[in-house]
């Protein structure tokens, strides 16, 4: 930690980058943060001297090398602190060619600037007190969000989200650190500075909050990474079919906007704002076979993981007693996520109908037929209701990172220790001990506390640019 | 064009569009033009009112569905008419998500823009006299450029280029056009307003200036779409080894540069800034079977087409008589364009080196090792050297769009039969046929002339966001 400061208030060097995405596009941004950034852009642009204009104003002119013109271009100006790295930015709107991109990147090199690290601009954000780590952190998560609720989360956490709640509670933890350590300077007297109801108190509100964020990543994760379904049932049910239908029906949604164009990954979808992983699975049955048996193993370890179960079924392959027993099998696997949805396929074939019947105790079905298309809408409505757990309110904090979830985890077991000391005769020097543990945790999440390991391993997993 | 005209300014919808590249990035950059963009963007902004503010500034803040912050961005405000289309524009910088961009632009749409059909932005800056026609057109070459020489052309013409050279001419032209009608006037009376040797000298200078127009075009596409380089040989002799040699070496030279990424075709190359698109040919040697035949024969049409041929041989393979045959077949192939490169190959085998010693009257060999990657520098600078002709001057006007030199063509065609007019006994209204038949090509270049159609397929081609 210390070094990156010291490194960046000796020096200061301008960083350059592409900031918006790389391939063909009307413009490009081209943006450089430091010292010189304006300075450095002063000697490549003509038309009017870019130095000791205000914070916040554009200027259209030519990038030009010596006498050749590279672009036509609009700078933007923002002078240090009012930038989002409180150093002074520029940011150069160029057309979006990657000849002319290439070009004025290493004209900028060439007038003194360097070559932006992944996450670079962010972490001088951070290390500048633009944001705190977790901020930070979110500013990716924000970029790569791809749904409603991820998004959503992201940007709660980019908003300061539990962050502000912890600092908080942080420092009045630190108030009692220094209180009980002041206690160790009168060893021998027997003093307390520090009123021990008072600290009970406050570990106990401390350590609420940390276990109500604890329990919150369960479902944060699940909407960052997605809303895990297995689609289970014998083969030749229509499985892929019915895969291929609920992606279908996706598609004609994604096409109509706009600038979505991206890699499509077979198995996800988005419905009303929520992602959905799918997971294909290999049939399940009562085996002697043991290779079967292995992927029936599969099969299971992956329900377990699944919040959303759809069981496929042809009613004229399976009987009652074998369905109560699939049933009672899956709910046994996945006792606590295990949303079932029961999907009766070929539904438009009228032995499928009439086989229904054999059915006395079970009569929850989705009635589909995967290959006409009938009924998805249904069945896509069905799921989202299973998944209603997972929407979120617009102000709600929740932890989808697994950095501060172990953070997390940290600083309670650390705080249990501080309770278990406060009710037990354990010296003060055991107490502060515990309470700097927990401190140290919390303030890993914020960055109070961090490394230059620590450090590197966040940023590098940022876009260069950003 | 009136109707696109009367259109814009009857109604001048605000229009809205990704002006970046579509994919994940650091940030996004969404662009509105229109009479309502800074109102419309108003609705969706919180932090301050936009309205009145002044042209050219950047203002930091929320967008916001209602209650629901969906990004922190920075808005830039340009003020009709200092912007690139003259109407108020908006570029809205937000995270470059591709939920956020989506989720904004909708927001756009649903407070009263319209998604921006491709190039519209541009369009309308042709519309409302920011840039003339091939201007216009300039743009989508410039950011489509890849090489240094591509990108000239395209500057060169977005900045004026001859457009302005030809205005110049045309506007003379129209003055001697109503000088002639108005002869027409007074019939009877056989005056001369347009002094027949001034117009005589005027289409002269036109006709020289738009000659050489025509003739910078095929150099002009070349550099555009890249200098063809045919690789001959015999099979085996080596040819995709050493393709892959010279792919190679430029693919290490690409990877030091961030932000390049992008679909690369397996078979061109930048070389010091000059496109090479390399031509795959099969062997050519006598034959009397009717489909090898075939094949030879379209070797020789790529052989056409090619301004290098690159000859690949084994001295062991073919001896002198056989060279100077395909010497001479290649260079009557191609009389024109044909710079013909030797290239020994496996010049690190001592028999190939030996063998070389059967020539008496060849000498002029490149002696390469396309498997051991030995002297391909050398060859790269033979190859730089005979493209030396598409080396282009910083300011030097050229012609790189077949629209522009169909145009010329024509215009060329009519300014003859102006000349032969003045030199023959025609009556003034022939001439002012065919002084308006020229006026009308050149204007068609500029876009003093346009029709509906002309625009629709010019603005097509572009991008959305344009």
């Amino acid at each position: 930690m210390l070094t990156f400061v010291k490194m960046q208030q000796q020096t200061n060097p301008t960083i350059v980058a592409l900031a918006t995405a790389t391939g063909l596009g009307a413009i490009a941004v081209i943006r450089l943060s430091g010292t010189d950034a304006i300075h450095i852009t002063n000697k490549i642009f003509s038309s009017k001297n870019l130095e000791n204009l205000p914070s916040h104003t554009l200027h259209f002119g030519f990038i030009k090398d010596g006498d050749i013109v590279i672009d036509e271009v609009l700078v933007a100006l923002f002078v240090a602190p009012q930038s989002y790295t409180k150093e002074n930015t520029v940011e150069i709107s160029c057309h979006g060619s990657p000849y002319i991109i290439e070009t004025i990147i290493k004209l900028c090199i060439k007038n003194g600037a360097t070559a932006a690290k992944a996450g670079e601009f962010t972490l001088r954000a951070f290390l500048n007190g633009s944001l705190d780590l977790s901020q930070a952190e979110a500013v990716a998560d924000l970029i790569a969000s791809d749904s409603k609720s991820s998004h959503q989360i992201a940007l709660q956490q980019m908003r300061g989200g539990f962050s502000s709640e912890l600092k908080k509670l942080r420092e009045q933890l630190v108030y009692f650190a220094s209180m009980i350590e002041l206690e160790l300077d009168f060893g021998e007297e027997d003093v307390e500075f520090a009123n021990r109801d008072q600290l009970k108190n406050l570990i106990l509100v401390i350590s609420k909050a940390i276990s109500r964020l604890i329990q919150s990543f369960e479902m944060g994760n699940v909407i960052k990474n997605g809303v895990p379904v297995a689609i289970v049932g014998k083969p030749n049910v229509g499985k892929s079919t019915l895969l291929n239908a609920l992606l279908n029906e996706e598609r004609a949604i994604v096409s109509e906007i706009a600038g979505t164009t991206r890699d499509t990954i077979e198995d996800e979808i988005t419905l009303n704002g929520i992602h959905f992983r799918f997971i294909d699975t290999a049939g399940i049955r009562k085996t002697t076979d043991a290779i079967e048996a292995k992927g029936v193993e599969r099969t299971f370890e992956k329900i377990k993981q699944a919040s959303i179960v759809l069981y496929l079924l042809d009613p004229r392959e399976t009987n009652e007693s074998e369905l109560l027993q699939i049933i009672s099998d899956l709910k046994s696997t996945n006792p606590n996520n295990c949303k079932l949805i029961l999907v009766v396929n070929k539904a438009d074939d009228k032995t499928v109908k009439e086989s229904l019947n054999q059915y006395s105790t079970i009569n929850d079905f989705i009635y589909i037929s995967a290959k006409e298309k009938i009924n998805i809408d249904v069945l896509q409505d069905a799921i989202l209701t299973a998944a209603s757990f997972n929407t979120i309110k617009p102000d709600e904090v929740m932890v989808s990172n697994i950095r501060h979830l172990e953070a997390l985890e940290k600083a309670h077991t650390a705080l249990n220790n501080v309770l278990y000391g406060i009710d037990n005769p354990v010296t003060s020097d055991f107490l502060v001990t515990d309470i700097k543990q927990a401190l140290y945790f919390i303030g890993e999440i914020t960055g109070e506390i961090t490394t230059d390991d620590l450090l590197e391993t966040i940023f590098s997993k940022f876009c260069i640019g950003k």
